[in-house]
């Protein structure tokens, strides 16, 4: 389109709200015409994010706005289980929508319901709706009505997975596909922007603990996911663990190898190199270079570096900002891809190190 | 006594709190009896702070529960205002009180109620009261029945000017008492175990910002009390900041001097020293050497260093931890000071630097 | 001019070297064309730092390497002493010179040679020297050969004591010009990428202290400044500390008011308003909303927030980050002066918040 | 004995050195009579440790100095290859010697030159050398004359891995003793009180990356004790990454069940607390409760959570505080086991949280 991508977002108070702020505001296809929270109506945004003074003049307006109908995407960066209620009418009204949460995520009402402990309300549009990891279902978002765009920690998992899990899919047996080990590290931003003991920066900082010990709901999304790029089901043991620093997820995957054992090194670099080749935001690490999550801080990058720690173990570490590529970012590169602009646009800041 | 001092905790559930809980596991004459908490009634003390584990074995029970007055002392750990409703009883059935919150500070009720927004409900009670910093008012603390601990911010600033404002009481116009400035900076423990946004670990992180610009709590208990040192009115500027760190207090004070400016960087150093020669908790650095918030970390000690950036300026550079000699361990001070036994009993911990 | 500007970066390997590569990647205007460190002659750019792969892909060279004078600038980030060096072969074969470091910020040689322990080896140069701080001194930086950026701790208090200098300029007597005090905290990253026991991790995390109580180099810089300003000698008292965070510089600065006490709050509030209207890199703060160092994390902006805690005494509030408009930003905002193009030019950078 | 045990430490400005210091300075039977330290000679311990002023007033000496053969013990928190070189003449003189460095770990001499690059100069000693891992080698470290200190990582791996082990060496095929998996995070104090830029506050903070992907000194030491364990091989696959935070380790080790499937997960829980019923310093977490690093900080325990992510897949997360039990508290353990008091004589410290 030749005008501007009007663009609205419901619950923008919290961090992938201000992160989806970041990244419009400096978008130069993209215009801000409304932001929505029921609790800050009225409150000029930046004054709840210091750091948009002079960059967003907007006000929170209260979400029941008819606005929202008028812009050509409305993004949700609402808790779960928002935008299944207000999907229908903005899709009806020709709006394009795109949630952050976990609504548009999980194929199965049921499963929804049993990880998010709501019914869902819209099950026919989570039928159509498509999973927003462009570089694994790019085709789908052109296209969409309602994107759902991945979690965090499974955005990581994906992207370091999907080149052995589609060789296996070719090739089966290559890798051993029941016993999938996702040690992963996430940033405290990962828990949201709520007000919790658990999160105060007295509980996380100079501390290291694991938690969702008896389950996390990116489990189910991963598997899904990685189910569906393998061909077969998939058995995922996944741990997920808060690091004390702001933003940053760092996953080790540990893939025990098949037949791919008899694969090279240098042959498991150049599957990966191939299968991304061309993406602008992953990015395969030489085989004498390590991810660091700062590498990436502040951008829509997911980095892999490949390890053999055993002939028959494949080491995958994959970096990413949680809330970028995890969250915000993507959903921006999901908004490029919907409205035909280049997927880069918007999205090529640099990580500020140190 | 030759029996252990049996110690009540009220509200334990806190920073404070656990701190107290830390301090007296390890008080050889202290045994801990009772430790209340409305919400966490009926949970292990472990539970809520594992670092207890195995070292302190009872439960959180109901605050109205009886067993606080078969104690010997009640710490209130409590939120400002819940002290003065329950010190009567404990008091009137012969049990100590030491309250590390603000009920019992401000001398005059008028100024409780203006600052904490709540009537003082005991003014006679808060008429005997003593202010707990045994460095400045030893005397009065071992025969008190009611303690008000100082808050974390008046202890280093009264250490810090104690022995300037007592030589200036002694030697009028020695220095200027109208315009101290101290420049404070906190870790973010000293806001509390309090569900809030403000101080999620995402938001102090890698931020430092000053707070309370328009008037904090600490500051007319602290011009109250150095004008009982000046014996004249002094007059404060404060100025709080927060630092990305969990634990500890760093106060910067600017003392414009008068006829002091006569004095030598020696004298001014012998002042200081002298007037803390003994004192166990307080540590006057020689004036080659810095002090720093870790150096004191988990300990009772404030040390503190001067210096003299022009003639007629001193400064005093004052650390402390907030959540001990800022808190918790100036409160077991005050209760070993009450019960006669030494007031290094149980304080003498070393801070684990790195 | 309509080609690109071509870019020269002497010792690219210390932070505020990253920082111009960081800056100079997105730059439209501008084309790196060299970048210099004697150890790493030889090594990619982007093996150095891992946040620049993919977006600069020199390596470094030897320093000696002629190709600088193919630059039309270059810029030092080197430490103190090597600007002086290169500066005359530079500049006579027509390259402008940008020095991050301190061979040119000091007018008199001697002062220089006082702090720095090191004779200025160009003192003729340095007398055409211009000072970088364009809201300050914009005229003169467009047509300077050799830019002397300023200090990261001197650029703060610059910009939040010009207005009220300005003032007392205009009106003798305004402020007590001889009692400022600069109660400055600055972040680990201004300590430079330098291998020091004094700044690893283990040693400033969880940590806060005041340093170079025996006198800081950026003292002197600053006092010739603030000197200028005014009209007259001014009396600054300047302490530094560190805090546990990477990025930022907060300072808070107390001026004791002479005449000035008479203007209102609302006046000194427009008086910084009128300073800094239109100027896109200074932002004064609304008068209840406060500054804090991560709404300007990896921005080129400083922001200021004033206070009255007296009627005498002026608070101001400065944040700003100390590797750009501390250092890297500034510089490339004197680039864009230099060369016609909008100062903004590269330096609209949105904080990433959280 | 009935005098104190006279203590000596070699190298005593490190990390594992300081935190001897605050140990040893607190233990009622120990008395610290020589600290050596080649570049500090002459140096009181307390100005290069502040934390220590008023509690240690030794100065460091120069190392050849006599007097550690006055010693009954001596510690050498070195780096590898010091100890190996003063041993043999303090054994000699009757001194038993406890190194906190890799000397006296790895069992075979050949090893020990692969890794640590250097020939090792006493392996008859080496041959009569204890490891120092009270829980799993009581009885011979106290009648040791010579004792090597585990490494960090290995004493969590160790601590987490023995009850499953012995289980497998009781029960071989219960587990699958080829791919065991070790997902380990550390603190930065890891790295040592080295100046080093890779470990710099600036570089530290707010990232997480994987370290020693090319093999780790760690490594074969553990092999070679699980493997003692096992009575057999082990396979271990050994990460290690770095965390934000200045002290504690983190491991999460994956174990994959064979035979061992068909215990339920209780039989699980009480193969691990029966093995460390009695175990002052290991403490084995009830079934829903989970370690985190900060319980253990500054003590000298490790803490030990179970899970099973899937029948054939046991989880072991332990904690431990690095310098503590991973290094100096561990060393004062083998000293009290040594000269017949108490194991847990000092070491009773209880982290101070938050």
């Amino acid at each position: 389109m030749t005008r501007k991508i009007r663009v609205g977002i419901v619950g923008g108070t919290g961090y992938t709200g201000v992160e989806l702020l970041r990244l419009l505001a400096q978008h130069p296809k993209a215009e801000l015409v409304a932001i929505t929270s029921r609790k800050e109506a009225g409150t000029p945004v930046d004054r709840i994010f210091g750091s948009l003074r002079g960059r967003v003049d907007l006000r929170f307006t209260s979400p029941d706005a008819r606005e929202l109908e008028r812009c050509d995407v409305v993004f949700f960066a609402t808790p779960h289980g928002v935008a299944m209620n207000q999907a229908r009418a903005l899709v009806e009204a020709g709006v394009r929508v795109i949630d952050l949460a976990a609504d548009f995520r999980l194929r199965d009402p049921a499963q929804f319901e049993a990880w998010y402990k709501m019914p869902h309300t819209c099950p026919d549009l989570l039928a159509e709706a498509v999973y927003g990891l462009p570089e694994l279902n790019r085709a789908a978002i052109g296209s969409a009505r309602i994107i759902g765009c991945p979690g965090c920690y499974p955005t990581s998992m994906q992207l370091g997975l999907a080149p052995i899990l589609e060789w296996e899919r070719d090739h089966p047996g290559a890798i051993d596909c029941g016993a999938i080990i996702a040690d992963c590290k996430s940033g405290v931003s990962g828990a949201g922007r709520k007000a919790e003991v658990d999160y105060l920066g007295a509980e996380v900082s100079e501390n290291f603990r694991a938690y969702g010990l008896s389950g996390h709901r990116h489990h189910p999304e991963t598997v899904q996911q990685l189910s569906l790029l393998a061909g077969k089901p998939v058995g995922l043991t996944f741990v997920p663990h808060l690091v004390p620093m702001i933003r940053g997820i760092f996953s080790s995957i540990y893939v025990r190898l098949g037949t791919a054992a008899d694969l090279s090194d240098a042959d498991l670099q150049a599957l990966y190199e191939r299968r991304y080749a061309g993406e602008p935001f992953v990015d395969v690490l030489p085989a004498d270079c390590a991810p660091e999550t700062r590498s990436v801080r502040g951008t829509n990058l997911a980095r892999i570096g490949l390890r053999r720690p055993a002939r028959d173990l494949l080491l995958v570490l994959v970096v990413e900002d949680n809330l970028v590529k995890g969250a915000a970012g993507q959903a921006v590169q999901c908004m490029n891809r919907l409205f035909g602009v280049p997927e880069t646009e918007g999205l090529m800041q640099i990580a500020a190190v140190p």
